[in-house]
């Protein structure tokens, strides 16, 4: 979830770009991300529209995506139609405006019932004041001996689902206070116990909870290591002394056999598009678009205040832009190359953030190949393409990578480290226990610190794959991989088959990740085949991933429906980008991946999109603090009888 | 399996090692690879023991490790008592002999009823002669027009399970033929439709079977590359100006905070050992030894000759020493330091071969941790430490990876690349078929190429992992994760749970991957508390992995048995190191980790050895031809309640 640290403000870099400036500069292609003139057309026209006032604020400015239709017909030297999505919230009202970008000119204004839009962090961060004044948490405070309210600041975090029947009509938020005293941050300081519901919008405290007394845990700060950092380490240096082996062509990426655009959008990240691959001169359509779809996070602890938090980072904290800045040196290589990014402000202005992703060559020393034969060792050294971003939901930080492979796949992975939420709780330490079995204190977690209970939770990630093998109109082919007993006079009993079939509908495409009943998982396009009879095709391969375990009944469960199976299969249609809906704080399932699929499409030999579940179920372990360090999961894109026979033969015998 | 080119022959170097140079000097450690004097004293110890004769063939010399209380018992003044394992190969009768390296003298000698021995080179690929001299063999030639004898090779390999009764007296293989006219290797030019049911140690063909006539599949030739490769590839350099960062100080590698031994062994590759962990200046102790243990590789092709292609690959084909050498800047990147590695020849002779495995600093350009927070962020740039080496059993090649984080995690990652199995098929094609329902010509594989079926099957790896957590005595904790439901009243229906639990037993602790009943495995010691009451541990984690689809009762399964389950734990017993039994071709599941564990034996606060399975089925696919893009799994033994907390605060902000 979003949180800013205690005594920090939002540093926003405001855009001040000369129209003559590249960034300013007429977009090159439909799926471009919005330029800073554009942001502000679409906020001229909101406020020359008549229906803006004091009360509405902007909660996003986005790209709307023209049809796929309109942007596979593009030429260059076509003009480009450009729209932009505005979601704007008054007094807790969420409204839905487009623009028409080039010609400034609001084309529609609807006000969406029982949405609740995303947060502000002014919505989260905006509460001390409100909260240290009101009596009851006066005496609270006081009954707990906290007398200095200097250091306490107080924020909310949204109710992740529909829980309470106040949510229909105001946003509901759970707030508690944080000791700021002798730490530089309060990720360990909650005041446990004292817990408050209050309404976001309204800035009230709606009721307050003075429950257990708990110490404020120490003051865990990471960033103060020994002044001597560890000795030992020998620089490593990578160079690329002409530079990268990739271009940059009116916003088109070309690398090795690869080409691919790619926008970066505030509430997913970045929207990799029109990705294809040369193949002895002739340019293949793979994917038309990639990207994040929502981040799932509920926790698992049943006490009061915790049980709501259920987090889906992507669409409720989306304000403000999910990138945050990339650190040379740190996030990416010294031959890294970076991109900075625009996000619109709670009143409408597009701030900008630098380096918000960044594109290198990795070298890890790794192969692409190779055989040993008599002695003698042929193959190829490989190196990846990697385009890099960091989504930071408060506490976490999420690195994003698309990885380009040289042999025509792509790994899509997540790095996630930063900060686990932490609970303050009674027990310095679990002595006494037995060890082996449960302390009575961690039903919900781990201790990782004194006084610091690291909650259970999960992450689910939904990468929407928009595939598109060697044309639009593809189809998803399934092997089943099955056990077959073999007649009894041979020498053998059994082996496996796999046993390929078409899913017709979008329920036959539901897939879970079975190590008993295992399954492979090919877009395929039945109307081009190679020259073996294959029709073409890419497999997504899961990595290592997790299944909710929530009941389908709970609203938790409801709102976050997408982490039930592993990949889904859909028409593509438009509109529908975020698999737990628009607006996932208000979502009873009406919306999003499990609401979609409800109609049990046709899903043959049409335009077809993927959508992969990235989860892992995370029980914290003393090592995750103060800070986590950090640990990817990823899934692979590769082709499946697209080239006809391995494509890296082909690759210089030097790295 | 193991097999060689057609034309190509075993290059051995011969090692002519001074008694002066460092390779020759006295070992260091009780768990040092054996050196080559010891090889000789070994060799003339068996010679001069008065039972060898001229029909007596050396299948290995391995280092017989010393009991485990005797290793850590051990310092550096103590003399170093040194044996080796000799298994010898008499009229196909396998003699187990112990031999006191330092004495030079016999210890036992002993032959072993019904065990099938290894295989040598010169069994598979020297029954051509014999096999073109057959009436049958040519006369099946003849029909099939194959006149040119010439460039014909034929070679066996051996029916990998008790398939043949007459397998219970005799060293049994199956022969094909292949043309080498028009390619230089001869992976995909099998005469298809002809095999022989062979002798191996007596070279007799004992059956021939003359089944459909199969076209000769084209040549493939993976290193026939375009005389100009693929452009736009720019330098990248990887430079260590002042060298590594690890020093090898008496054989023990130490980097970072890390220390362990490694040494070269023929059967399974690296065996990492001793690894312990500096913690704020005390050395504490990870894992007692980590290795490779078996490697399974059933196919999945009910045909003649194909139903038996079930290899164990370390167990069956190691004489001569499973590693080949790495090939600098192809295998490692050009920092590595290389290490040569010794086995025994048919005739005893230790062979050396160069580079059998590299010790690398790895920087891909990623981060250890990091967290952004007001616009600032922290964090710390990090490296690994990787040990390679590289299998390769005939036709695939295995890269094994023991990677060194800074975390204190290590991560253990197979890489299979190389040549597939393949068998000729009359179909061109599968033109004609729907495409989206199975090829009748692919109920075995996919095509690869044309005439060239990709055969299914499956890698299942056990790596045997003595984990040693803060001293000997562990315990195997699982954590399962349980639904919880939530009493009605309040706004959440379920949560999920961590149930911990100590296995007590065996049987206790075979553990599957299941993402609807996930859990978590954990190896503690009960007897050592961190700061907050938690035993101190490390945790396996798995990565993509697979199970045995076999039926249970099949031969096949029961010779390769532990694929059955993710995870075993025994207890630590002098002797158990592999897991599909001492001569896995011969056996009937009487030898290896299920019959272990059928004993139920304790294995809480005791030393206990965890087994993990990394496995994949393997469909084959037009890009895996004509060598195959390397692929790669890997999983995770990391610090869990160990460190205190984050273990990596310390280290620089320059990569």
């Amino acid at each position: 979830m979003r949180r800013l640290s205690f005594g920090s403000s939002l540093v926003v870099f405001i855009c001040l770009l000369l129209a003559t400036s590249a960034r300013a500069q007429k977009p090159q292609h439909p799926l471009d991300a919005l330029n800073a003139q554009e942001y502000w057309a679409a906020y001229d026209a909101i406020l020359g529209s008549g229906h803006f006032d004091d009360d509405t604020h902007f909660e996003s400015i986005l790209l709307h995506e023209p049809p796929k239709s309109v942007v596979l017909a593009w030429k260059p030297s076509d003009a480009i139609a450009r729209e932009a999505d505005v979601v704007l919230l008054r007094k807790g009202r969420v409204i839905e405006a487009r623009v028409d970008v080039a010609a400034r000119k609001l084309g529609s204004w609807k006000e969406i019932p029982g949405a609740q839009g995303p947060i502000f962090d002014s919505e989260l961060m905006g509460l001390t004041e409100t909260i240290l004044e009101d009596e009851r948490v006066k005496k609270a405070l006081a009954k707990r001996g906290i007398t200095d309210l200097n250091t306490v600041a107080c924020e909310a975090v949204p109710v992740g689902f529909l829980a309470f029947p106040e949510q229909k009509d105001h946003r509901v938020g759970w707030a508690e206070c944080m000791v700021g005293h002798h730490s530089y941050h309060t990720w360990s300081r909650y005041i446990g116990g004292l817990s408050m519901e209050v309404d976001l919008a309204e800035k009230k405290v709606l009721k307050v909870f003075d429950d257990e007394v708990v110490p404020v845990a120490p003051p865990s700060n990471y960033e103060q290591t020994p002044e001597v950092s560890r000795p030992g380490t020998k620089p490593g240096i990578i160079s690329q002394p002409l530079g990268p082996s990739f271009q940059i062509t009116d916003g088109e990426v070309s690398w090795q056999n690869w080409h691919f655009r790619f926008r970066l959008d505030s509430r997913v990240g970045p929207v990799v598009s029109l990705v294809s691959i040369e193949d002895h001169g002739r340019r293949r359509s793979v994917m038309y678009e990639g990207s994040l779809s929502e981040l799932f996070v509920p926790y698992m602890d049943a006490t009061r205040g915790w049980s709501t938090r259920v987090f889906s980072d992507a669409g409720v904290f989306y304000p403000g832009g999910i990138l945050q800045s990339l650190k040379p040196g740190l996030d990416c290589p010294s031959s890294a190359v970076y991109f900075d990014g625009l996000s619109s402000d709670e009143k409408g202005s597009p701030a900008l953030r630098p380096r918000q992703a960044c594109l290198f060559e990795r070298f890890a020393g790794d192969i692409a190949w190779r055989h040993e034969d008599g002695s003698l060792v042929f193959g190829r050294p490989s190196r990846t393409l990697v385009l890099r971003a960091a989504a930071v939901v408060g506490n976490y930080d999420y690195m994003l990578d698309w990885r380009f492979e040289q042999d025509g796949s792509i790994r899509v992975a997540v790095g996630a480290t930063g900060i686990i939420e932490a609970r303050d709780v009674a027990d310095e330490s679990v002595s006494g226990s037995a060890g082996h079995s449960n302390h009575p204190g961690e039903e919900y977690g781990q201790l990782v610190a004194k006084n610091t209970l690291g909650v259970n939770h999960d992450h689910f990630f939904s990468f929407r794959i928009d595939m598109d093998v060697d044309g639009q109109n593809n189809s998803f082919m399934i092997h089943r991989l099955a056990e077959k007993e073999l007649p009894g006079s041979g020498p053998r009993k059994s082996i496996w088959v796999a046993e390929p079939s078409i899913a017709g509908k979008e329920h036959d495409a539901m897939m879970d990740v079975r190590l008993e009943k295992p399954s492979m998982w090919l877009f395929v396009n039945p109307n081009v085949k190679g020259l073996l009879g294959h029709p073409t095709g890419y497999e997504i391969m899961p990595g290592v991933t997790a299944a909710s375990l929530l009941s389908p009944d709970d609203g938790v469960q409801k709102a976050g429906a997408f982490s039930a199976h592993q990949l889904w299969v859909t028409p593509y249609k438009e509109g529908e980008f975020y698999a737990a809906g628009t607006y996932p704080n208000s979502s009873t399932g009406e919306d999003g991946l499990a609401a979609w699929t409800k109609k049990n499409r046709n899903i043959e030999n049409t335009d077809i999109v993927a959508w992969y579940t990235l989860g892992f179920h995370h029980v914290p372990r003393e090592e995750d603090w103060p800070v986590m360090p950090v640990m990817w999961h990823d899934f692979v894109i590769r082709p499946f009888h697209f080239f006809g026979q391995n494509p890296v033969l082909d690759l210089p015998k030097e790295p």
